[in-house]
């Protein structure tokens, strides 16, 4: 490394180093993720200035999240979430609003109100900037609709052909609301099983994206954040909602098996009342995928008490995304641990958990 | 799908509902990024046990974290990092150790005891399971060595070809210390800059590990919990200690220049006084690299008020990894922004920002 006088060097950086950092690149290089100059002008130029909020701009590294607190327990709730999709982008939503409302609603589910995320970005040497910069700011309009900040993230590159483009993971911090105490262990017989809005949407539209198959149908992904409805719900059952889950890998069949297993109960269903849209339904019969097991992401299922399933269908079909909520079967003591379908017929079919994977890389 | 009357349904899956997921698989499919049955025996067969504790065990879509607060406010610190480290072992550790010490230590540095960790794991197709159970078992050894638990996770599975073994993001919360109030703007003309211990030791080791290079040493990279070494200094030093950072990504001279930048104050350092090895030294003099721009995994850079400084050593030097800290330099008024080495012929130069990336995938 060259050699200067002291003043020499505040002679030649000064002007460079007073102006804020400018992110000018047209690809992602590894040196973006080297941790030097180039991320900072990736960090500094590009990410902050568009995910702008109080908490990052110290970029330190960790951000401060004040919790207001009654009582002298903070009652929290964390997740994450890793998202691979591809296409990166989709009708209806890309990777990084995904990457927002996949963890705000995981929160939402477990009736925790969002408070802040992070995001840790994995992204492909030679990515176009501006592929990533739509995403980012995908990021931070889902943000500001969910009613959310990220705080803090991190930027790794890697080499050409180790990555897809970007992977982004997320995670959330929230609140536990005062009117929740959901758990699959608080499921009773008699519990009405809700399904919150139009399945397979989001599967559907994927698989439409990716250009594969010789089909098109306008079909959108149902990407959202379901805070809003959990908090109606939360506000017209309190007490009487007894778990919930958004529906996302493995489509509605895997949830009700996860929460029939954990309670120990049964869930009957009748298919035929499952809300789906109509181009929906037709693309999923010519593409053999069962509506059940289709990938959502603006979709839960509510395990509600039976008196309380008029005022939760109410209250859901009052907020946008709701509109199409439904009851569409039951809990039960028998068979425990296992979902079953009603047929119109009157037969039953077993509904099992999702076996292989007919739709990689979903969300 | 076959249809069942609902007493054969019960019969034929009795047994296997009622017993644990087991996961025998020898390679890592798509399947187990599904979210159905593949998903859930590589989740609660091979994951959840390694890890197991209370708020993980019920694998909700969020976990529950209470922090007990006194006041009327809970001090949290959140962080997060992908970690894309190459190769995924390496002397003195490996990418799941990695991925815990280093979002741990970005909240210790951050004056904040790690409470929590959440994990999103993107895996390729391929990868053997027992490189991933190594990992996992990395995670929770060095979670029970620093104290914290590791309460939500995620895994995804892309195409062969689309990642590198495995990628991990790990996100942290922590509770910030009553007694730190860290800042690069606390940073004051006069504090005395600090190394915890000697610089180097990763990012040789892990040059090294790459077998690319015809040379060996005896190099173990220094990953390690830094809240021991933040615990005993805040102890000392309390309001005099200013600000702290790990030197990672970009080495001591990146994050020195990150505190001058911020703090608008200028760092003179002298660089014989930086702790290191002889081994590093001499394998850096032989691959042309600055250990200042090497990444470390186990040193922070603390800014301590010039009477505690003393103190502050003397702490230091009392905890496992901190033995070899050192005073090598204070803060100046001038040059504002700037990073000065002073040789030991009474010369200067300038230590910049890392440009270009000598070292891809250290962490």
């Amino acid at each position: 490394m060259p050699r200067f006088t002291e003043d020499e060097v505040i002679d030649r950086i000064e002007a460079m180093r007073r102006r804020r950092p400018r992110f000018t690149d047209e690809h992602i290089t590894m040196a973006h993720g080297a941790g030097g100059k180039a991320s900072r002008q990736l960090v500094e130029g590009l990410i902050v200035p568009l995910l702008d909020n109080p908490a990052l701009a110290p970029l330190g590294d960790a951000a401060r999240v004040d919790v207001a607190v009654t009582g002298s327990t903070a009652r929290l709730a964390l997740t994450t979430d890793a998202f691979v999709v591809r296409p990166l982008q989709f009708p209806g939503g890309s990777i990084g609003e995904l990457a927002v409302n996949g963890t705000v609603n995981d929160l939402a589910v477990s009736g925790a109100r969002p408070i802040a995320l992070t995001a840790a970005f994995v992204l492909e040497e030679g990515l176009s900037s501006t592929v990533l910069e739509a995403e980012v700011r995908a990021m931070a309009l889902a943000a500001v609709a969910a009613g959310v900040s990220i705080v803090a993230g991190d930027t790794k590159v890697v080499e050409r052909g180790k990555c897809d483009g970007m992977y982004i993971a997320t995670t959330g911090i929230g609140e536990v609301d005062d009117r929740a105490d959901l758990a699959p262990t608080g499921v009773r017989a008699g519990d009405r099983v809700i399904v919150t809005g139009c399945v397979g949407d989001h599967g559907i539209a994927i698989l439409l994206a990716r250009g594969e198959l010789d089909l098109s149908a306008d079909v959108c992904s149902d990407t959202r954040s379901l805070w809003p409805l959990m908090d109606a719900l939360l506000g017209a059952c309190r007490g009487d909602l007894h778990c919930a889950r958004d529906a996302t890998r493995g489509g509605v069949a895997t949830v009700l098996n996860e929460i029939a297993l954990a309670a120990q109960l049964g869930v009957v269903i009748s298919e035929e009342l499952l809300p789906m849209r109509p181009e929906v339904r037709g693309a999923g019969e010519i593409l053999g995928m069962d509506p059940l097991y289709v990938a959502n992401e603006g979709v839960f299922i509510a395990f509600v008490a039976a008196d309380a399933a008029d005022a939760a269908l109410a209250a859901l079909h009052g907020v946008p995304g709701g509109e199409a909520a439904a009851i569409i079967g039951e809990v039960a003591d028998e068979p425990a641990g296992r979902v079953l379908g009603r047929t119109q017929f009157g037969g039953h079919r077993m509904i099992d958990l999702l076996v292989g994977d007919p739709l990689p890389r979903i969300c």
